[in-house]
C-alpha cells in the first residue's frame, strides 16, 4: 500500500496561494526548493483536483499535457475536459475506487500537488497519510488555504523538522485518522 | 521603542483557536509551555482585544481581572464594559494613540495575546513588530485565524527556529513593514 502525501509549501498563516491565486511570495529557487525536486523523484504518482491542474495553464502548461512527465498523474474533476490525446488521467465522482487502486498498483508514494478544496476532501475521508510542508515566511491574509471546507481534523506526529536557508521551515507530518 | 510581539499557539492550518473557540488542541504543558512561561516574564504590558480577554472567563477569569497580573494589561474594545474597580485598562477607539504612547513608556516588549481580528487589524496599520509561533502539530479546519480580516501581507524574517518536544515548531519573525 503506497502512501498519499500533500507535499506543499504554505504560508505562515496557513495558505498556498494568495488572493487571485498569487504564488510570487514563495521561493523559486534556493535549498527549499532543491529539496522539494530531490522529493519528486520518488514520487511515482501525482494526484490533483481541478483548480491545481488549470493553475499550470498560466505556467505555460497546455490543456491535456502533464505537468510531471516523470509520474502518472491523475485530475479528478467532473467537469474539466481535456483532449483525447491528453497525458494525464482524467477522473470523475468521488474517485475512491481509484484511489485504491493507485494505492495498491503505485510503485512509490503518490504526490497530492493540491490544493485547497481537493486536499480538503481527502483529509475529510481519512485519505491524507502524510503532510510535508515548506512553512514559507511570508504571510497572505487570504487565498487559497491549506485545507478548505470544513471536516475532521486529524491529530498529527510531526517526524521531521528542519529549518532551510531563506527562512523556511520543512515539518513532515503523519497524520493519525481516528479509529 | 519597545516592540509589540504577537506570541501565540497556531495549528498547522493556521488557526490560533477551533470552531467554537476550541483550543485543548494545543499543549498545557512540556517544553513548549516552559519556553512561553519564561518569556512572558520578560513582556512589560499585555494587549488584546475584547474576543482574547473574554475568552478569558471560560477559565474563570472574572469582569475586570487582569489575566497577567505582572504585567500592565490593556483591553482595546468599544463595546465592552468593565467594573470600575477593574485591574486592566480599557481602551476606546483605534488606540493609536495610547500604542504609541505605550511604545514609548513600557519599561520591556509588548505582549500582543490575541487574536484574530485585533490582531488583524495592527497588522493592517503595521502595528506588529514580532511575530512569535508555537505551531502546534494540529489541524483545526476552521476557528479563530492567526489574522482576521484582509490587508496588508507584510514579509517576514525567519530569525529563530527550534523544535520541542510534542512536535512543536517554533518559529520567531520579523515583521518587515514597507516603506
Amino acid at each position: 500500500m503506497q502512501s498519499i502525501i500533500y507535499d506543499v509549501a504554505v504560508s505562515v498563516d496557513g495558505f498556498i496561494a494568495g488572493p487571485g491565486g498569487d504564488i510570487s511570495g514563495f521561493a523559486r529557487e534556493g535549498e527549499v526548493v532543491e529539496a522539494y525536486m530531490a522529493r519528486l523523484v520518488a514520487y511515482a504518482c501525482a494526484i490533483m483536483g481541478r483548480a491545481t491542474y488549470e493553475f499550470g495553464h498560466r505556467f505555460d502548461l497546455t490543456p491535456g499535457q502533464n505537468p510531471y512527465p516523470s509520474m502518472r498523474t491523475l485530475v479528478f474533476s467532473d467537469s474539466l475536459d481535456l483532449p483525447p490525446d491528453r497525458q494525464v488521467e482524467l477522473v470523475r465522482g468521488d474517485g475512491r475506487d481509484v484511489l485504491a487502486a493507485l494505492r495498491q498498483m503505485s510503485s512509490g508514494p503518490i504526490y497530492l500537488c493540491g490544493g485547497g478544496r481537493f486536499a480538503g476532501s481527502l483529509l475529510a475521508r481519512g485519505e491524507i497519510d502524510r503532510l510535508r510542508l515548506k512553512r514559507a515566511p511570508i504571510l497572505l491574509r487570504g487565498g487559497t488555504p491549506l485545507f478548505a471546507g470544513a471536516g475532521s481534523a486529524p491529530r498529527l506526529t510531526c517526524e521531521v523538522s528542519r529549518v532551510f536557508e531563506g527562512g523556511y521551515a520543512y515539518q513532515e507530518y503523519a497524520v493519525r485518522h481516528p479509529g
